[in-house]
């Protein structure tokens, strides 16, 4: 059994995680830390994990997270870089589903971030945990800095594209245009994520530029090698769960004739949690709605040069709590897909 | 025209009495407060009122509210009390939409609100502003308490059956089951109004006890004239805006042959915002969305002795704005219905 | 592993039952059938279904249900009592989840469902799949009729109360305020379940007479051996799943001093599926999500002579389809909570 | 007083033309015809109407309307062509809200509609119903064909770019990628619009092509005078009204010293429902909820060479019904804005 503790199990990752790792079979939950909510049972406060977890929040200094084998932040930025040192010191392997080690330069970190970075020598080290793009460096990593929500779902969703020896599409002007239920806000008391303002109605946010933008053109030029320039917009849809990524590639000449089904399906052929759909297809986000899932679809518009790909997938599964327990399941040698086959909720 | 006065727009029933009063006739929008956002133009915090409301908000202090021929407090509870003997002093009108003018017996109201009640004198001119059960009163008051959403309902829901000569019912067995939308919460950052919450999501609150019971039995008993008793379960409905009151009331043997839907058709017959509606009918919340409309079912499932009502309001219009709207017609002498006939907004 | 066939798996009973089948360690998916769907894989019409069941629908006459262990309906009414009789005679069990097997008597079936009852016989020896009131006869049962999804929740809520030896509470005026979520409607194109006209809206229903009455008083009655009396008043919340049922009992004098939280705590000690919350507490449909558990709460308001009881499921898992599986677990002796362990999905 | 027919009230932007019509102080509502439902008043098929209109819905051969000055089609595809030329005759003006009068080419008509066009010699004579680009035609004009929901929002998001005397940006390479409420697919009983399927979930449709590609890029042409290109990609977002669309247009070298904000408010300086925002803007859909404007925010990311124009409408008032009206009042010589300056319902 993985000894497993959170720290940060309050938000809406953290719940969600605590709903994956209560199930999985080879996890045992050890430790789970807030300092607020010291001594509260987990399941006073989400009363959905009633009968399922029997831990209570403690707080940080009475946890023994040092005898965990693996410990998961579910904190706000800044964190996870402020405990991993100590954490690491003792063989404790660190998985942070916050920003501080996702971005390479700690120039840009703090430019978007709005703090210094303080440990760039962990940072070095660190792995970003997109599996479908990483997976040999996650099995031998000590650090995983989990790929953000809209990220994963632009990375994977451009990936086949970019991913071949030469350019197929032109890859300086990718455009994506993302729309994130709002638990993407996390649990926070803010107004603009109330019922009241944020139900039957839709807005763009963030069009100047949004955090998400340097760490996936970070990612792109990964899978690339070759420069990526991308315009991002995200968007608030009037739902819990779910990123639905609508991207737009324009073709390159030369790739005209390529058969984009096929190159997508090969892309993806082996990969478990990546479902790339028939042609046609329009994926929606609830068919992968709790589920590890994302789904596909590959369109080119009255066969014209503009390649338009459609990527769902639950926010806060694939794009959070999920993807780190498949990290885990990477580092800990377990079959990938352990504790993370659930069926998606529908309807 | 009567210049108006708004201390504290920030709100859901101050954008609410900014929709309504910018469209009224006769009313010149003159001043409105809020000490947090002075100078800051209302149309840039609600971009529904650009183009029809030109005002900024100003500081309490900045603001002559005293040029107002009346001022409705969309405030917490308390601020009204704190500024009303001024602006009685010098001829201003005051319409509270908050409880600092409902409850009669100030030890009630420091038990359920919690505060002192810093002039009962104010308190004992102070009209109940309900119209359809206190119009000669508010026609002469110059200070009203506007009731809440759910007491409005529930008071217009068991009227006819109190307002009689004799008890037709249990009088001290009265039941309400009440569901809100979320707005009737606030314009307030708490996680239990974030849509990732209260979505997808159906729970009842308060049960033990809730403000708007000593407020509705004293309204029931100033109808009856008699002892009331209740129980009041409000829920949460994941929408924005609407209350739906289920009332229920056991029949007294003498009343068994009563035409129920006749009583309420004539208890309201000359009402412009209580509609009943034929009988085996079931109103719908949004059937009165926007609007200052109410509208009434009254059932007798199995013709057995069991009296259901059901009713429907807005909760921010005949619950909150629109009916300080339609007080401050009637203390203005203007058609009560002035500024008050949109229709309602379907689907 | 249990043979299992599914008949109509095109509605929102049906897809449940196959999500958690799917998942269901001793189930071996056998067949589903549709006419209209024959050849159709699953999965093609529930994409979340990918990669989970392999299945396509067949026309009845193709598929080989007398090779099942169960079969279980999920179609309109009618459908299983003119199957039932030939899986019978092959030795399969049959598990109908929609109402030909509820009731006792043929002429309030016959009232209430518009159709003569076709085979008594088999209603006879049919079992009412209630597993908290009937599990041992469901043990021994070839014949199962599921409860409808409020009849459950009314059923659980008051049964306690009405299980003891004398009477607590006056049985003959009970009340039930139930709400459901529209995916309750089933999968069935209507004007009055789209979007645009259930959403942002509430309403009650039904309040002359809905068929889960008489399901539900037959059921009270059977708990108590005492004849029983409801007024049942269903209504429609915008969300998808979930009920939520706010149920009134009158205390008899001899029962002012019961303490009913202890009374609800033993009834349900050894039950899996029901969790009596601590007091005070307000469950929250989205607490069982999409889990086959039930939540209760009991409350007394103000200390009086009305007691509250809140009860919420899922209205297709323990409302439909969880509690099918419960039963198969039952009638196969398997643990009783086998393949129903999922976590709710909260947010 | 205009005396106004209305053909077929029995959709959304029937009900939404009646709740409009309604209020309009220079309206006579004369006559609104249903096959299905003749007889029934309109107020009980939509209780919010009710102390509105009081007119019943009659069968066509019954109404009279030709006595009427002008006639509006809320009708499916077809039906206006049908009646078209006998209402003309007798001096009765045409609007329709289907399709019969927006597409010049008749073969391009048919190709999208699967019908042929019965009378292309008044197509030759109808006008496209968008007063910001056709007020003069519309002033004299006798029959209009109204602009679909999507194409108003695309045309007026993209005209200012495309009005100049030379290109700004790639006009070959345009990209819409809109969202609409599910109140665009009409009050249709189909499974897709359903609370359970569209809700809490979000989708692209249509990326193959959609009926208002052709439209769109027919009035994009009309606007420029040049050659157009554009993909067009539309999604269901669970709300009930409100189209976001955001818009993408690649700047020509030779237009990167442009400011865009200035070019923005000038070419719509005289317009009374488009509002352009200040820069830097994010407009909601909730911020024209039920009311006739629309909002447009320009935004350059990053200073970069994509231009994104972010532009919302509600779908059922300046995406039809609305935009009738205000087409009815240019042709009858009134005030653009009578009857149409709701404020916009928030929250």
């Amino acid at each position: 059994m993985i000894k497993v503790g959170i720290v940060g199990g309050t938000g809406y990752t953290g719940v969600e995680l605590l709903r994956l790792l209560a199930a999985h079979p080879q996890v045992q939950l050890t430790a789970i830390t807030s300092r607020k909510e010291d001594g509260l049972p987990v399941a006073d406060m989400f009363p959905s994990l009633r009968g399922h977890v029997s831990l209570a929040f403690s707080a940080p200094e009475k946890a023994d997270l040092n005898a965990c084998d693996v410990v998961f932040f579910a904190t706000p930025h800044g964190v996870a870089m402020a405990q991993a040192r100590e954490l690491l010191a003792t063989g404790v392997k660190v998985i942070d589903l916050a920003a501080d080690f996702r971005l390479r330069d700690t120039a840009v970190f703090e430019q978007w971030y709005g703090m210094p970075h303080s440990c760039p020598d962990i940072l070095g080290e660190a792995v970003y945990g997109l599996p479908e793009v990483n997976r040999d460096a996650i099995r031998k990593a000590r650090v995983i800095g989990l790929p953000g929500c809209y990220p994963t779902s632009m990375q994977l969703g451009f990936a086949p594209l970019l991913a071949q020896g030469k350019p197929l599409v032109n890859e300086l002007g990718l455009i994506a245009d993302c729309k994130s239920g709002v638990s993407g806000a996390g649990r926070k008391a803010e107004i603009g994520s109330l019922l009241a303002e944020a139900s039957d109605n839709f807005k763009a946010y963030g069009v100047k530029g949004h955090r998400h933008l340097p760490e996936t053109v970070q990612g792109l030029e990964a899978i690339s090698g070759r420069k990526a320039g991308l315009t991002f917009v995200p968007h608030l849809v009037p739902m819990i769960r779910g990123i639905h990524s609508t991207l737009y590639a324009q073709l390159l000449p030369e790739a005209r004739s390529t058969d984009f089904q096929a190159l997508y399906e090969n892309h993806f052929r082996n990969e478990r949690f990546v479902d790339v759909m028939p042609a046609g297809s329009h994926p929606e986000t609830r068919s992968v709605r709790a589920s590890n899932m994302m789904r596909i679809a590959v369109h080119r518009p009255g066969g014209g040069d503009l390649l338009v790909v459609l990527v769902v997938e639950d926010n806060l599964v694939k794009g959070a709590a999920g993807q780190g327990v498949q990290c885990m399941n990477i580092m800990f040698g377990l079959d990938e897909t352990t504790g993370l086959m659930q069926v998606p909720v529908l309807p």
